[in-house]
């Protein structure tokens, strides 16, 4: 497939969709955005933008059947109209069959478990009621297999009161994870079969919004566990045969075990910093995969921390942005606002990524920063 | 002036406004863009497209009264327009009486003249008859004061013949400098008067397309010089008050002298490679200039080279890339297409910029791209 004579669609027209735009822009590629929100991020920068529903057959259908080129920025999206598609000669990628799996967190643990990739032990519910029964050991974590993306879709259960407003809904157990850090590694890999890992990163967590706010690349653990993870993240894409690029969620546990959280077929919050922090971005090595185009140098150029900015609490309506000039007096500071008209508490309204030879003072930065900026309305 | 709720006007929609877009998604900005072209690369990635003359009085001045905030990607505009919006509380930048000054060659020269900005003795002519009756010895160089970019507009006067078919418009006559190297550095300024340049780099010219086809950052001169090219940028940039980004095009003779060129008051071909090489891009940083934002690290990431991409002669029409997959193979190879539908002989296409921290190596990959990459019709 040419790249410059591709029409590209996108299912999802977020942040994700909007920092990939900004590499394809390199690329001449003409792309068509379908998103149901009328102001999404990538409105005003793409060839065609349709507002319709990503889940429902018809609309996902009609987008793609006049294009060259389908990929996703969110996995939540009609994989029968995606599957339909692919027979028809359209080209999906990541594959449908893969999203299928990825979007349901239970068929995702038992890929784990069949293919032998590290992951904490679970169990699998129909109902609450069966949840009940089954009368587990206390406290466990319940994540809904659908849906749940964000922090949503996930629980606690640490008592019967608790296990009483457990979900209805078909649900993944967990034993809590005593880790000591989580951290993450993007893997792209493309039809020739071509497959690069960006080095591990390791992330901090907001414990309110369970949302990252704090990454930082590369790692510091010791190469061996960084080769191990990215082995793992390569052994899934090619247990697979992923194309495109698939973040690769772990838990580094204290006795130093790596275990597999869950992975996203699609460019990732964990992956932001490569924009700026590694030769080549995330966004980028996804166009390379699913163009099968040779993969970029995934190397770090130099330390990079980055922050997701996020709806100031208490605050909700016209976002309006406190601090952007104070950060930027900092050198190596990139401002990415994702166009988002509205905020509210903890929604992700744009990142921002310190890049600095020194790593201590990269993370002071970030330490600043978070401090100093705000989305307020 | 709020950057996030700035409705800014480029005039102009080429592949310099679409770079500019590229680092401007990032700060939310909404970007309004005049161009003759109803196929300007700028077109389907900016909030507001619309077609008409940047000389047209009329067209730039309702283009402008109802924005907060216009620069410029193309000195060709219509002056008084931007003048009257200015008077009008429109925000221009760079400042409309600069672009006046750039827009004429012998102004140009009479104001580094003012000013002991070193540059070639020149002289100026209204007419060809005035210029063949001066009986300047030959040979030397005929520019027309206005108009002229990209290598057109100027001729080598080599002999009588060339006289009799040197341009009728008024001129500006210099002597054929015997240079060493073509240099340049860029400079930026705010409102608050911070002022940064950028590292000095080196450019090697196409002798038949007379364009920039090699650009090498950072330069390897010894330091007295960088630091003599970077204070005449910034003494220009003081002089004038300027406000925006300024590229300064210089030669560096024989013996070491420097001498100013000309001027370009926007983002420039000779700073491209700040994309990749630099930790702020030129667009990056034009943008700060015009907001009044402090103004970003401009240090060399490590070396980068950028080659222009132009049409290949003898082939004219819809553009077709050849290449492209090959050179992507080799690792540090940032492409940059600029959207545009048709190619022509030398007609910029785009251009790509390869870093590498061997300068040697860096500068192989760039003569193996040149040899490799082809737009063909």
């Amino acid at each position: 497939m040419k790249v410059t004579q591709t029409k590209l669609g996108i299912l999802g027209g977020g942040q994700l969709g909007r920092m990939f735009i900004q590499e394809a822009i390199n690329y001449n590629i003409s792309i068509h955005i379908l998103d149901p929100d009328a102001d999404a991020p990538c409105k005003n920068i793409c060839d065609k933008f349709e507002i319709g529903s990503l889940s429902d057959y018809q609309t996902v259908y009609d987008f793609g059947k006049n294009l060259d080129l389908i990929t996703i920025e969110i996995e939540k999206v009609n994989i029968e109209a995606l599957e339909d598609l692919e027979k028809e000669g359209v080209t999906v990628y990541p594959q449908p069959r893969i999203i299928r799996l990825i979007q349901d967190k239970g068929l995702q643990k038992q890929f784990f478990k069949e293919n032998e990739i590290p992951t904490s032990p679970f169990q699998l519910f129909n109902t609450k009621q069966q949840l009940i029964d089954a009368n587990i050991n206390l406290p466990f974590i319940q994540k809904l297999r659908k849906d749940g993306y964000d922090g949503k879709g996930v629980k606690k259960i640490n008592n019967t009161k608790d296990l009483e407003n457990a979900f209805e809904q078909p649900s993944l157990i967990e034993n809590l994870i005593d880790f000591e850090k989580e951290i993450a590694v993007i893997v792209a890999r493309n039809e020739d079969g071509e497959i690069k890992t960006f080095p591990m990163v390791e992330m901090d967590f907001n414990p309110d919004a369970n949302l990252v706010e704090f990454l930082i690349s590369p790692s510091t653990y010791p190469f061996e566990i960084q080769q191990r993870a990215e082995d793992i993240a390569k052994n899934i894409a090619s247990s697979l045969s992923f194309i495109g690029i698939l973040a690769v969620e772990m838990f580094l546990t204290k006795d130093h075990q790596i275990l597999v959280n869950e992975l996203a077929p699609r460019p990732h919050n964990s992956g932001h910093q490569t924009i700026e922090g590694n030769y080549t971005s995330q966004f980028e090595q996804h166009l390379r995969a699913i163009f099968n185009l040779p993969l970029g140098d995934t190397r770090s150029i130099t330390n990079a921390v980055m922050v997701n900015l996020l709806g100031e609490k208490g605050y909700e309506g016209l976002a309006e942005y406190e601090g952007l000039e104070e950060i930027l007096k900092k050198d190596g500071v990139y401002i990415h606002l994702y166009g988002k008209k509205y905020t509210k508490p903890f929604r992700k309204m744009g990142h921002i990524t310190i890049v600095d030879e020194n790593r201590n003072l990269a993370i002071e930065k970030a330490r600043f920063i978070k401090k100093t900026i705000k989305v307020i309305a």
